[in-house]
């Protein structure tokens, strides 16, 4: 099931406009092709109305923002929302300074998002007005574990019925939900928190997986998910001796780019709740 | 001949200005680097004319512009022409925005370029006024083919002939003219088109070969979309079980690292129309 | 005893507040997380202070500054001197033009740094006033030697001395100092001056070390530059056929990931004058 969503990506090679910061733009640029998308960057207000009418889906990410592409989400979320366009939100940060999080919670009054992806700390933040994010790094306090797991699928798919959106919490245990089921998802490698990007690199790919597979999205979130953490499995099976981060870095966008549907089916690792 | 332009740049060690996304900014500085330039980037406009004095060459590419960068280019491009600086325009989108259309159409009014350089959607917006450009990616209508070769070649002569500039059509097959002559490139892999930013490398390294050779223009050009393309076929042969886009990118900016002009001149596959 | 200083950043995992140029940010990142950090980053005016707030040290860079940009790096200077911060100023092609000569000087007048790193250039246009800054590279004619090396080492102490800085200047021979020892160190390889972003690397990852060493800050800088040096000379012995650059670039940020303590005072190489 989650093997198809990803075929349909190679099949339809969506077109996605991302708006996002500019530590880890390159590699969202590239984790989208290795999937099978394609991507196209655009912050300039008078140039994302444009862009994001040739897409098929807008990735909002809201790492380094400033004022002019503050400007740029708000004008792109709307057109592509006038279009029935998937919209992704990657709060970066929110919780960590006012202005990331009243742009954050400024968006989401704003712009309807088909999903919502951050770590736990971030989407408290949206969630309850508030938060404990330390930087771009989840708070351990926060994190989801075994132990806590009911009450965080409680409150994953609360936020989701709360806002329509497909809710993604991504850290040692990834929960993705709509208000109705909670996928909880146990790819993945802790190193992976080692290299700058990950979760953005899976906000790109996860708007693509949206956008191939419309009558499917909770599943095409989810097989975002497991993509994104089964590779992180493979690549880090084919590290060396010498081999640190940097190199985890190329080895984690390689097996996406060699992932096929039928090796997603085999090595994704989740229930639902 | 081709090898010769390569030498010329590790002897050189050209300095280029370049003012380009932010997307693939980092691959541009490495493959200046790789093939013997030394690059800078700067785009704030009341810094770019300062940078571009010390240089010898501006390579603009107008991905992910904006009103501040644009005045840049204008300002760096209108300082490099004062000093007979070699200047290269990569109009990224161009046919899919009106800002991006209209920036590039904007610069080829005020600067004389020595060298253009896009995809064949990207220059026949230039050339014609409109285009189908999708994305950042050429329109697959669009392509240069054996079938219409004669008719893209006539082409590509008349825009460089309308333009004065020596004009660079790249794809499966390229082609590079000034008026009266075109090399007709078929270097180059399909798997190139994974990666984001070839096209972006090619021009950064373009303007470093125009610069190192400043009495055989057209053959620099040349030099370096064969120099990119045989750099995409040694690093393809590099490629191990396992490895994907990400190592790719990598070794192809490695294979023009130690890409010497004998190499060149072996590799090179061209015929001149 | 800088084995202990890389040690301790592995402990303290401090949280690096950085302002630095695109075009080598997801480089800066990358390394800091390597050597046991955790960066963020960001630039905008209204930003930065809520971020400087929840870090322990800020790494401004002028690298592709913009009007913007130094606005945000005045006030989180400012914030992070109220806050008794660590504050590292890397000032890129400093002497290379009036905006960047005249962003150095005016943050050195408004913000006391903990430390100043640059190549040798950038440096003497900060304690002379003007420069011979050759881009972002050093000039030729300015290089520390074993010839000049007195002189040299008399220059940097004074200008500690001057600033109340620890200056660190690196090249082929590297000198850390306070105003009154000078570290001298000779790790590195000549290789690493073809890869962008070494430089803006070690200013991230100094940040890091001075965060978690506030008894032993000149240790720690010296450290710091030992270990980026070091890497460089490991990274370069797993270097394979094929290898270029952009490879040569992973192994260095895999080398720091495996550096340990034990490892670092066995391989670093340095006299103290």
């Amino acid at each position: 099931m989650l093997g198809n969503c990803l075929e349909n990506v190679r099949k339809n090679v969506p077109l996605v406009h991302n708006i996002t910061n500019y530590v880890t733009v390159n590699d969202v640029a590239n984790v989208i092709l290795a999937c099978g998308g394609s991507p196209i960057m655009s912050d300039e207000p008078e140039d994302v109305e444009d862009i994001t009418t040739i897409c098929g889906g807008l990735n909002i990410n809201i790492g380094t923002l400033n004022k002019r592409s503050i400007e740029g989400m708000h004008r792109a979320g709307k057109k592509a929302g006038e279009l029935h366009h998937v919209i992704l939100l990657d709060p970066v940060g929110a919780g960590a300074s006012v202005l990331r999080t009243d742009t954050a919670n400024d968006l989401m009054k704003e712009i309807h998002f088909t999903a919502i992806r951050g770590n736990i700390s971030e989407i408290k933040t949206l969630a309850l007005g508030s938060g404990t994010t330390k930087g771009v790094d989840a708070d351990v306090a926060d994190a989801v574990t075994e132990d806590n797991l009911d009450n965080a699928i409680r409150f994953v798919k609360n936020f989701a019925s709360q806002t329509g959106s497909i809710v993604a919490i991504t850290g040692a245990i990834d929960l993705v939900s709509d208000d109705k089921r909670c996928f909880v998802i146990r790819n993945g490698r802790p190193e992976m928190g080692k290299i700058t990007g990950t979760g953005c690199q899976l906000s790109g790919m996860m708007t693509a997986f949206l956008v191939a597979n419309p009558d499917a999205l909770l599943e095409a979130a989810a097989a975002a998910v497991c993509t994104m953490g089964l590779s992180g499995e493979i690549g880090w099976s084919h590290m060396q001796k010498g081999d640190g981060n940097s190199t985890y870095r190329n080895r984690i966008i390689d097996a996406v780019f060699n992932m096929t549907g039928e090796m997603l089916d085999r090595g994704a690792k989740y229930e639902i709740r």
